[in-house]
């Protein structure tokens, strides 16, 4: 075996001949514009690889302890190349305006948000649709990937084979989140009892804090403003950490949440005790995952902006606007980024009954 | 001289006592923090060196050409810096949600909004007072910047000082590119004739894309809603180009800001010409210095997300959703920005009358 | 607490005099040489803290479970900040050779070679004295740590003082690492048996290569070529892992190396095993964390050949050779890095007796 | 069109079958082995276009000044590249030294070192043959490009082709320089009159550098020492400079390495002269060019270490020692990088008689 076909160079470098499949017409710009998104594609297939081995470990009940370290590694490396992805933007940057646009027409209405696999790694993270943001065409994201006759293309196949696919990767780490002990057995009861001590936590913090700002010599209006904003505050942390922030939920979805929320909370917390630290590393790997696909939507509508400005996007999107407001809005673990703003400090914890449960030694 | 003395290193390490100025009450999380704002502070000072120098090329009239180069210098040089910025929010993400609270309530109500040294760049670059956002508290920035007591404070010396110190860059460049000769004398007819000759060539565009929409087989609906959008998009084009976009301007302003756009849009059109190289880069570095500082804002955003989630900031701010507007709203060069929405590729652009002016030769 | 008195601006942004402690005598170029030198001394700060800190974690014996992770988590912290580091360059590289040249002169005998606080990183480490490459100048690098009088300064103050503050994290991690138990008992004849097992798969993998190099249609003097090197491999790898790869070492530092090396290939090779994941993690972290410095130190010599070329140091030194020297021969933690030669592929791992040992439960 | 047709997304995505061409039989890890290999290549193929473009340009006598802006634009790219291939890295050492192993050994002989299209930039770029580190493998690096057979491959007939292609970049960038006006009219005369005066320069420098070194009550030995290496460094520069560092060379050799070298002396450091300006960019470009490749190439050496310490390599070389050897060998564009070091501060430079021709007016 030899490099070029292990690598299969010479079928890779003739997928460059654009509109019409002859290279001699396609330019250094245009070139650039082609390898750059391919290079996203085959990004995004080393994500879709990655994320969709790390669910299937959580298909699993009980996951085995061997594989937790496992599924953290996966969810690094998805980051590592979201990392790289958001540099990309850089090299697409070398193209002007001017010279985008002596090919910009042709594409239309070709456009990356016809970017399957883009798509798929929304749809097995688990983005919920309902908070999906409306491209400027009628109807869903998936009306975007049929072919020109309308009819289903390779596109709509890839997406709608990995709906089939099974659930989410949400769907599983929560309801794997859902069955951790909390300091006792695994139960509704022990998250409820935990989840109490934690919000009389935050009250004494937050009658701490307002007693600051009255020593502070702010004007007893700022005062007041402070108090009815920190009581605003634990009341939705009381409702969120709870699960009753829905009104709509019914009590199993009520308990679930619960529980889910009160295992992110007990993670974070006492992250260092031994078999809650591979664990709690998988939660922070998510969070971090997230956030760096966050910064490559934010990074992109930066790269949009600045090379073509605040145009029609060649697909109808509303270009730029369309980019920034996925990235305010699109939040799949909507459960761990809501903790997020919850912790506490750790003077301020409940101490743990059962912390002996927790440990174990390495040096015997 | 010696390292130690050049680099005042014994006086720079005895900066990070906290709070009681007491090392040995700062603990290690802490000390992180501390410095990554000092090396924040350094960065900018820097920024705002170089921002004041490349102002005062533009003070000049007319500039002397031998100074454009190093202008545009000035500006990489931001962007290099503002570029270590973006990525020192990786360290400050080492800090965990649990280890930042052990010391944040402390804080209160100090902020990083209280950076002096920020404000003086949006000032120096000439950020418009009327399209920042208001933080929660009352009163405009300056408020902010108060010392606990309501007096001024050093960082009110700072900011009023920079206020006084003269033009904005972006008012020192405007007036620089409202002197372009346009395709002939400096003149507003020259610039008049020449916006002319680029909004009609937008309308031979449109209507070329409006066919090609119809052509492409998309329901009438589809083809009637694109023809509505671009008509909208022409005579905003129109109007912002000829410096008819606010009603409200009189006159001199008007034919101030028709000369300004012309000038962009010819220097980014026919960038290639020896004479406008230089000046075209500087345009550029002038967008890519302002996208930076935007990426900035964003990243920023993403890292106190993740670090504290949705909380009040210490200084009373809204947090996440403060910075996140920022980003999507602060722009200093609009016009520059606005122009980059409206650039036309090559085949499209009026030929010139006097393209001989503009060149020079390097091999005599 | 504002601000500014907390990151102490006044006074840090009050450092950048220069030669005569008169900023307006320094110009933009030099002011940025200043302030990169500082916040690389900012930076140096932090990971002595943190090297201190992961130091004294190892200093207990046993280590406590609970804190592996913490110290995992302090080296990578150290490595993002390197990271920063490295990127630093790229603002250095603004400075062009004639700029740097104005103020150069003025500088020598500085040098970033009397960096106090870089050779107190490089001995906490435990970076072995006899591995350094010497300056130019004669004597050791104390030498240039002295004042222009010959007398101690505060550089040489910082390095006794650091070499006085104990054993060096290599040392003691060494020590841990020793004292891991080895699918047994914490003894060498663990570590030998496992040792023995590990030396008979390199063999039957060697084997296995060469028949592979036959079949592979090479000429017979390649296949006698290839076999002899991979000869000399095996017999390097047995000596190395055996600890006999220094003839003048006693027995009992054999026995020391034997077992050090041993636990680096256990942790490697079963890493999945739930007790050995963090300590796996902390020696992969020490890995990245030494090659992130080689990275900066090839870096800094790139960017010094960039701006001046192969001239010869203000300290006196080769230059860039010196520093691509450095890079090439600096290793701390060389039984990790030798190690790291050695590992096996999974199928050929010893299977363990005591596997049952290594694990636990999360989900109970 | 679609965007799946444009980009080729399907056949794109069914390159990653390895060794028997079948998806199902190549895990994660051997998954993105592969993947980052294939952007390697696309990369490169950029990275080929725009040099042959950029090239081209260098084949015009005179270059059109329009051209010379252009031309620096395509090293630009060339290097937000090269800036993405070393930051994979970061993406190739998720993958661990037991993970790799598992397929490492199916690959040999297959090796990174069989990358056609990396010879293909060496050659387009003008590295000289007689300095390449040879392989562990006997034979020249077109030895390594054969098929299994012995036959030319694929891989042979892309290094072959573009042998035949053309001068390189080097060599056309050298006659263009070797043609650049030096204060007079084009001339071995001009060019060596400029350069006398700049060695001149040189020898007060150092002159004032013995002084300086005198006063600063280093012991004699000390001084005798520095005495006799900046004289011999001021031997060297005058013989580089003047073209006379080779006894084998001819007159028209020395002629030609006289007047580039002045050129590249003349143009960095009379850079703001308004008609110097871009040619000073495209030189420096070279330089920030060749670094960046340089850096990948250091960077390639730690990623190879750290993922399987120092074995052979597949192909059957010499591994991390052979990459950090072509880093510290390989110089493209020696003559560059020489005078780099000989630059001057800007005081000390010869006045021009002629400055007058290289300015020009923008705004008239």
């Amino acid at each position: 075996m030899n490099y070029w076909e292990y690598i299969r160079v010479e079928e890779l470098l003739a997928l460059q001949g654009g509109f019409d499949n002859d290279e001699s017409k396609v330019n250094d710009d245009e070139t650039l514009f082609i390898v750059v998104h391919q290079i996203y594609e085959l990004w995004f297939k080393l994500v879709l690889r990655e994320l969709s081995t790390a669910r299937d470990i959580f298909r699993q009940n009980p996951v085995p302890d061997i594989q937790l370290a496992t599924a953290t590694r996966r969810f690094k490396r998805v980051i590592a190349i979201f990392e790289q992805a958001i540099s990309h933007f850089k090299v697409m940057e070398t193209l002007t305006t001017r010279d985008y646009l002596e090919f910009r027409d042709r594409l239309i209405p070709a456009s990356g948000f016809q970017s399957a696999q883009l798509r798929e790694i929304e749809i097995l993270l688990g983005l919920d649709d309902a908070i999906r943001i409306p491209l400027g065409r009628e109807g869903s994201y998936k009306e975007a990937l049929k072919g020109a006759d309308g009819k289903p293309s390779p596109a709509t196949k890839r997406v709608e084979d990995r709906i089939a696919s099974g659930p989410s990767l949400k769907q599983l780490v929560y309801e794997w989140l859902a069955r951790t002990p909390i300091d006792g057995p695994s139960s509704d009861a022990s998250a409820t009892r935990f989840l109490e001590e934690i919000v009389a936590s935050h009250r004494s913090e937050i009658t701490a804090r307002v007693k600051l700002a009255e020593q502070q010599a702010l004007t007893a209006e700022d005062v007041e403003r402070l108090r009815a904003r920190y009581e605003k505050e634990i009341v939705f942390a009381e409702a969120f950490l709870m699960g009753e922030d829905d009104p709509d939920a019914d009590a199993e979805t009520r308990s679930f949440r619960r529980r889910v929320r009160a295992a992110i909370v007990f993670l974070e917390s006492y992250r260092e005790l031994p078999r809650l630290t591979w664990p709690r590393e998988l939660v922070d790997s998510l969070i971090e995952m997230e956030q760096t696909m966050l910064i490559w939507r934010q990074r992109h509508a930066r790269m949009v902006e600045r090379v073509i400005g605040r145009r029609t996007g060649t697909g109808g999107s509303a270009g730029v606007d369309y980019l920034d407001q996925t990235a305010l809005r699109y939040r799949v673990f909507g459960d761990v980024w809501g903790v997020r703003g919850l912790l506490l400090r750790k003077p301020t914890l409940p101490a743990l009954r059962h912390e002996g449960d927790y440990h174990f030694r390495i040096e015997d």
